[in-house]
């Protein structure tokens, strides 16, 4: 079982210092400290391990650490920055491991940019020796990239030429889109297996300067001082604890998020429990209550059992979105958050939210939203609902209050990939509803959210059972891959973005590629590589 | 080998009938006639063939017979409009070629849309029957949809439920993105294998209409009327006649276009013909030319050329574009068409060019543009250029002039999928630069060229065929598939429209599907469909 908890003082590849508004984030991955057995971490090269312990430090430095202005990012080894994903590791995993490899990954390089973007942290990637494949693709999602000259130190995206697949962690769409590099250029470099040199990347914008070796230190060190000169002072950071949770054999439970496990039927119970009545309103009060508060502790346990159902549950096909609790008591805290949402900390938490939400929007599983007596589906966790891809909602005028509520949360502050809250993705047709939606401030029973296009199905308390059971015994008998691409292509409509680009276009041909013969096929070049054997591909063109 | 060229006196599938400003496009699909063996076409179902005949048929539309405003989409065959298509075909079809046929329809079903756009016709789909699949996809592609109410017939996309497959022509997409089906609306609807009737479905905006049998006929009538009321009368049509063509063993030649294969080096030279001297400059003698126009001519040859490269040619990875002929007289033709773009003619001769150059863009092959002494790429043939992956021109100040020139078709009139013109994707990074160029009017040489951004590499008499030559060596050697998913990633940078979501998201999952043992392999759904043997899936989610 692969756990993504972890903290600074259990790292064994990254060191994180921080030194006031300065941090730096050092690589130095143990070759024998790997996650599977069959291959070694030589180079800096990375497995899944390696980037569990990089999201952990991302994100610590966004809560525990706000003074940060500047992150440099670099190795600890001579002449080598990294090597990307450990080759032997993609080729001894199995097709679904690569994929959720690649998307973990993803998340990560997504997650600095959206610290940048947000927070205003600047990323700084210090190659201070080649960087190579995921390498170059860690570089290209920091804000500047400077490389050594020391006349060997290149940067390459040699997973084409050497490899037969490609750049998995976004590198092809941050050249052209990020860099916005020439797709003639972007194509050569691709395809170059040997990469570029300071001179010629920093001519073709893949780089933003180059140093010789003796002053690489002291020209990062004053770009760094540039970006925190005017930097101003921030309240002090909360400690991110380890999350408590109790493993069990169905399923996972946490203070605020159960995850029950039907493995026979293929599908899970998640049940997220709404905050607790009477939560502080001021920004000092939250930090007092620091990783306990109820957004950022439940947000932090419905990541963590997002990613257990991701790679450690592949068989659970279907994911039934619970909520128990008080709306009123989610709509206070939404309150809170949205009167705040300038103060470091609250941002914080909201773009985590968000980040949180998006990793739902991502998770390969069918989400059905189950509204039912007692349930709390309201501004952020109406969210929950907005991001499944269905919601049944009972219907009784006798059971006790089954309601859903709006609130300003849900018209921005947490948003999709696509850019667009949930609600105007749903909304497309129909702008004018949207605002009618949104002007909603009171509880909306079945028939009303049903009349307000929020809830898909609305069965009365006769049919309520054995609508959800079919429901779920149908969903989870369909193909699991026609379900993947499915929802891949409905959950993103309107405007496409950087990141969805990442996710749809590029993963959904990564995906492909990871299956093709001329890849992992005997005499594939990703089963092949390091071998005396060569690659021998069908020429075809698909 | 697989022939694209047709016209209606051939057609076996369709029958177009021309009325004054109406058009009927009517499927009566021959079982037997089918382009491979193997399978029947029952009920309106289809093949590569008989899409060629639609795609053929939308085409004349635009050229022959340009006063038509509304096209009746609709069946000759009782209680069905279409089944989609043939599964048994799909499921004895390699991948490649299901890849090939599945971006074929996308593509005719794009050109539907594109005459919607540009030229103002409506389609109308008249459902006079069930529309299940690539039924309901065409269907999705006019621009208004009615179902005839008779208690049986429904529309569906059962892919999913049924196949273990994706809608691959655009449905999905079309779903959330054209007509802004809510996504949980459209999630349940495309996992109902029986679909929906006309009630629910206008009430989920999936059909605009639906109507009784008994006034079905009446009911459309009288909308096509509505739409042709105020038709303004333009002139004439011209004449598609067949292209003359002369197969070799190794390659094609047309009149402006020649194809050479050098099948053991797995690339071909593909070389057009620029333009005769003094063309006729006036919409009127360019009716007179008719489809002896160069622009019209060579762009149908070109457009053949690389449908047969598609699938006639699968080993063939590289295309090397070349031009031939006088830069001065490419510039005269743009001249004439950006002068009268507004004349109907033209303006259908521009929207077949940009539709040929977009061929080009999703042709999953790699394109590397050699510009030498004699050349003529500029204006539209500099597109050639633009869209190619790489450009390679001979910096040789001894040689005859070797150029490139810009014209006013570069600033806009060939856009790409995305919306951009190529020379808008390529200046992402710098627009300022991109005004500059635009502005530049006389032919550049290599230097000039280089300077501006244009060429890839400008090598010298010296180096020149040894680089030409490494470079075909290197690109044939690598895996097609990591070339095509690289290809796809890096042509498109900039926005996204609903085509390139088809051809980038939508065509990627597919691809990647169709590879699943849980579609195609011995136990899969798709392989399985008709026979008393059931599916059984590998149920692990990726």
């Amino acid at each position: 079982m692969i756990n993504f908890q972890t903290s600074p003082d259990q790292y064994k590849h990254w060191k994180l210092n921080v030194a006031g508004p300065v941090a730096t984030l050092t690589m130095d991955v143990q070759e024998d400290a790997t996650l599977n057995e069959g291959y070694k971490l030589k180079l800096n090269s990375y497995d899944l391990g390696v980037d569990i312990e990089l999201a952990d430090a991302v994100q610590r430095l966004r809560f525990e650490h706000p003074q940060v202005k500047a992150v440099v990012v670099t190795s600890l080894k001579p002449r080598i920055f990294c090597a990307g994903a450990n080759i032997y590791m993609l080729g001894t995993s199995s097709h679904a491991f690569k994929v959720n490899f690649c998307k973990f990954t993803n998340e990560t390089r997504c997650a600095i940019e959206d610290d940048s973007q947000h927070s205003g942290r600047r990323y700084l990637a210090a190659l201070n020796g080649t960087a190579s494949g995921g390498g170059y693709e860690l570089a290209i999602a920091c804000d500047e990239i400077y490389l050594v000259d020391d006349g060997n130190s290149a940067i390459s995206l040699p997973e084409v030429p050497l490899l037969g697949v490609l750049p998995g962690t976004g590198g092809l769409t941050r050249l052209v889109d990020k860099r916005k590099v020439r797709r003639d250029r972007a194509d050569v470099f691709s395809t170059l297996a040997e990469g570029l040199k300071g001179k010629r990347a920093k001519e073709w914008g893949l780089i933003d300067d180059y140093f010789p070796t003796s002053k690489f230190q002291e020209k990062i060190d004053a770009r760094v001082r540039e970006i925190t000169n005017d930097a101003t002072t921030v309240g002090e950071g909360i400690k991110l604890n380890p999350l408590q949770k109790e493993l069990k054999p169905a399923g996972v439970e946490y203070k605020f998020v159960s995850l029950v496990l039907n493995r026979e039927q293929r599908y899970a119970d998640l049940t997220v429990q709404g905050p607790e009545r009477d939560l502080p309103t001021s920004p000092d009060a939250i930090r007092q209550l620091g990783d306990s508060y109820w957004p950022l502790q439940a947000y932090r346990e419905l990541d963590d059992a997002l990613l257990h159902l991701r790679v450690n549950e592949p068989e659970i096909g279907l994911v039934c979105v619970r909520t128990k609790g008080n709306i009123d008591d989610v709509l206070a805290v939404d309150q809170t958050l949205a009167a705040n949402k300038d103060h470091w900390l609250v941002r914080e938490i909201l773009s985590y939210m968000a980040r949180v939400l998006r990793r739902l929007d991502l998770t390969a599983k069918s989400f059905f939203a189950i509204v039912e007596p007692g349930s709390c589906f309201a501004g952020n966790l109406l969210e929950l609902l907005l991001a499944s891809d269905r919601s049944y909602m009972l219907n009784d005028a006798e059971a006790e209050p089954t309601a859903v509520s709006l609130s300003t949360l849900n018209a921005g502050g947490l948003p999709m990939s696509n850019g667009l809250t949930r609600l105007e993705s749903r909304f497309l047709a129909n702008p004018k509803k949207l605002a009618e939606v949104l002007a909603r401030t009171e509880p909306l029973d079945a028939e009303q959210a049903d009349e307000a296009g929020l809830i898909t199905f609305v069965p009365d308390e006769l049919d309520w059972e054995d609508e959800i059971r079919v429901a779920i015994e149908e969903r989870t008998s369909l193909s699991p891959d026609a379900l993947t691409g499915m929802e891949a292509s409905l959950r993103f409509a309107g405007p496409e973005t950087m990141d969805t680009k990442i996710y749809g276009r590029l993963t959904a041909w990564q995906n492909w590629i990871f299956q093709r013969p001329n890849a992992v096929g005997p005499e594939g070049a990703l089963t092949n590589y390091g071998k005396p054997t060569q690659a021998k591909f069908d020429f075809r063109r698909t």
